[in-house]
């Protein structure tokens, strides 16, 4: 039994203390983001009845996730995938008694049975934001503003991370522009999705096969690949295209309420944002590394018929959800981690040591005493009484302060050091929460 | 489609916004005591090898697993059910490199494919605390020390719950004095560990079985139900049992670190708790609520060779897992839930509202900046310029304090109104975020 080494399942992952401090960070980012724009944290169950997915992407699905049956049970589970199946279900189960707009966000653990890479596991945690009850650019403005919020409190800024705009109606009034037939556009929006995995050739016959002229297919190629500040007007881009200006009205609209919320320099029209082909009805985005060099960060938009599709009432709405692999790598970077993983770590308020004798016996009240009035505290568990050596570890442990009870107990005084400073005095064993206390944890 | 009505499975929780926030304060309790006592955050996978469960438990316990297999794939995985096995494994595949003790906790989500009841749900979140690598009372009452803390910021006292604890070296003398066969202690122990389910007859009969004389199985059930505070002395027990006074020895050792430790009223001792045959070595506990109404809220205690067990080195190790399910359950028999459930969410700091017009225009940048200096600011989303009927929408958010953009904005000033006070003021729009900044979220 001893030979056997067990490993963490591939695509999977351990947090040790400093990995998971990181990703703390990353969580109370997120949340922290969530609660100051007024949404309410949700949380379904890590697994669903598989139905709630196949009813939503069809049984193609089912390869791409962990899926099971209980011993002896009737039905089929799958580990969640993603949150919004979940929270449709969830919003269409109490869509009467919910006040609107519902603001909600969530923070789960999803899982895809899909070959690990770069930016992608089996199981990593999503950052969930759903808006639902209202249209308008100002609301999907506001959701993208809560990203922004987070990204700005890990330390991006606008010149590492940009939000890709573009919108159904556009891309829709773009593709007639250009000549698409009606019943060709959804295979026009597919090959918009894919045109980063095409070379240029296959591209054009792609876009050739879809009936357009050959100027037509230059004028797509065009647009597809089209990329400019969300600030700067439609005027270039629709005369190289030959795509009348007010096709791009429901992106100016985006850029009348991104201005108004201070978020402009924040955002890119990328026309060919496409975000596949389900669901999405109007704004779609992404947020990416400025470089290119990290898949999306984000990926969210408005899918206005999706509560629908779960058995509730149609119910507008707009969301995102941002992934904890392709962000910590972005951090990591931009140089954005802490060159010490330890600085991630809490430090303990204080360090109790004993000068030997008769002290020992007041080291764990004098904790228990501190840790009740909400500080962090460490004592040492060595049998030494060199108080020299016993320092080392109060300051190994990164401790603000080191307590040190000796003989002078018996008048209720103890000798308080500030690790910092070196600066040692005595103080009142009653003085010592006060004292110590600058930065309490309780809860 | 929209007529398919979607559930959650059977056994696990759609967590709504007042529900999760229980969870989150239970969880903010586990963290801020765990972190207070110097115990570093870890987590590992959801799901793990098969294996490593079957490696502890036998292939009986998988059963009462959720266990799957990847479409396609080789290896068996299995939703964890502890989250023992997954330390070990991390620990072991570290051992090197460990700072000594390992003091780690976790609060992972659990699942059991058992049949849901009162207090044990299918998913189920877990505290976890472990602190590996030293021996001695003073360590197991550290580790009761930290599940004390966690219950008393949750506002309940050792009037409300008892950690009841028993010793696996005190059951084997007791067992021994009693005239158990040595052959027959395993058989004695799992008596001990089902007392609770057994009629007094059944318990008899089956004491009979070990070989035990007719004067002995009344004593063995006197001890099997005995319990007494901790701070109470042996002797009355030791005499009633015939068992000597020494055989209590490390109970009493216990004892003595909980007095220095202060915790001593929070102990009861339990002879008869046992914890399952399983790799106990040493100190055992369970923490019940006082009436004995519902099941454990937290089990643990010493396990020595459980490291070893997963391929590392040999090291002691005390620990405890600690569910939210029956403690939630504790916490409302109680009475320590509030009785509006909307107390437990966030409150925003401010509800900006516009008197119409030009004033619009202002609020997503008075927005953003209130945000981006960690306040938490909502506004409305109604068409109305009832400044009257928007005051009322911000009451009702329970916000602290309304601002009301007026004309007066062309000025850069700014109505606030305390919304506890009802006192309304004017103040520049540069001090908006210093005014209403008590009580900063930002990370």
């Amino acid at each position: 039994m001893a030979e056997h080494s067990f490993q963490a399942p591939k695509g999977t992952r351990d947090f040790y203390p400093t990995d998971l401090a990181l990703r703390r960070r990353i969580e109370s980012a997120w949340r922290s983001a969530s609660v100051d724009f007024g949404f309410d944290e949700i949380e379904g169950p890590t697994f669903e009845h598989l139905s709630l997915y196949t009813a939503k992407s069809g049984e193609g699905i089912v390869s791409e996730l962990f899926s099971f049956r209980r011993a002896g049970g009737e039905n089929d589970y799958a580990l969640r995938p993603e949150f919004t199946p979940t929270l449709a279900r969830m919003a269409a189960a109490k869509a009467g008694g919910l006040p609107t707009p519902v603001k909600w966000f969530a923070i789960p653990t999803m899982y895809r049975a899909e070959r690990p890479q770069r930016g992608r596991l089996r199981e990593f945690g999503q950052w969930n934001i759903d808006l639902l009850g209202l249209e308008g650019a100002a609301v999907d403005v506001e959701v993208i503003g809560v990203a922004i919020l987070a990204l700005e409190r890990l330390g991006l800024t606008a010149r590492d991370v940009q939000v890709r705009v573009s919108h159904r109606a556009v891309i829709a009034r773009v593709l007639a522009a250009l000549g698409v037939p009606e019943g060709k556009s959804a295979d026009a929006m597919s090959l918009l999705d894919r045109r980063d995995k095409l070379d240029a050739a296959e591209f054009h016959k792609r876009a050739s096969a879809l009936g357009l002229a050959s100027d037509a297919v230059q004028r797509f190629d065009l647009i597809a690949r089209a990329t400019q500040p969300l600030a700067q007007t439609f005027d270039q881009l629709a005369s190289a295209t030959g795509v009348e200006l007010g096709a791009f009205s429901a992106l100016e609209e985006l850029r009348a309420s991104a201005e108004s919320a201070g978020i402009l320099e924040w955002c890119t029209v990328d026309v060919g944002i496409v975000r596949g082909l389900a669901y999405y009805t109007g704004t779609v985005f992404e947020i990416h590394e400025i470089s290119g060099a990290e898949r999306a960060i984000a990926g969210g938009g408005r899918y206005d018929g999706l509560i629908e599709l779960f058995g509730g009432p149609r119910m507008p709405a707009c969301g995102f959800g941002m992934g904890d692999v392709v962000l910590s790598n972005v951090l990591a970077d931009r140089g954005l981690l802490p060159k010490d993983a330890q600085d991630l770590l809490p430090r303990p308020d204080a360090f109790i040591v004993s000068a030997g004798g008769d002290a020992d016996r007041f080291v764990a009240a004098l904790a228990r005493n501190l840790r009740s009035a909400g500080l962090h505290v460490r004592t040492s568990y060595k049998a030494t009484r060199n108080v020299g050596k016993l320092l080392s570890d109060a300051n190994k442990a990164r401790a603000r302060y080191a307590i040190i009870i000796g003989a002078e107990i018996a008048d209720g005084r103890i000798a308080l050091k500030d690790l910092a400073s070196g600066e040692q005095r005595w103080i009142s064993i009653d003085e010592a929460a006060t004292v110590c206390g600058h930065t309490p944890h309780a809860s």
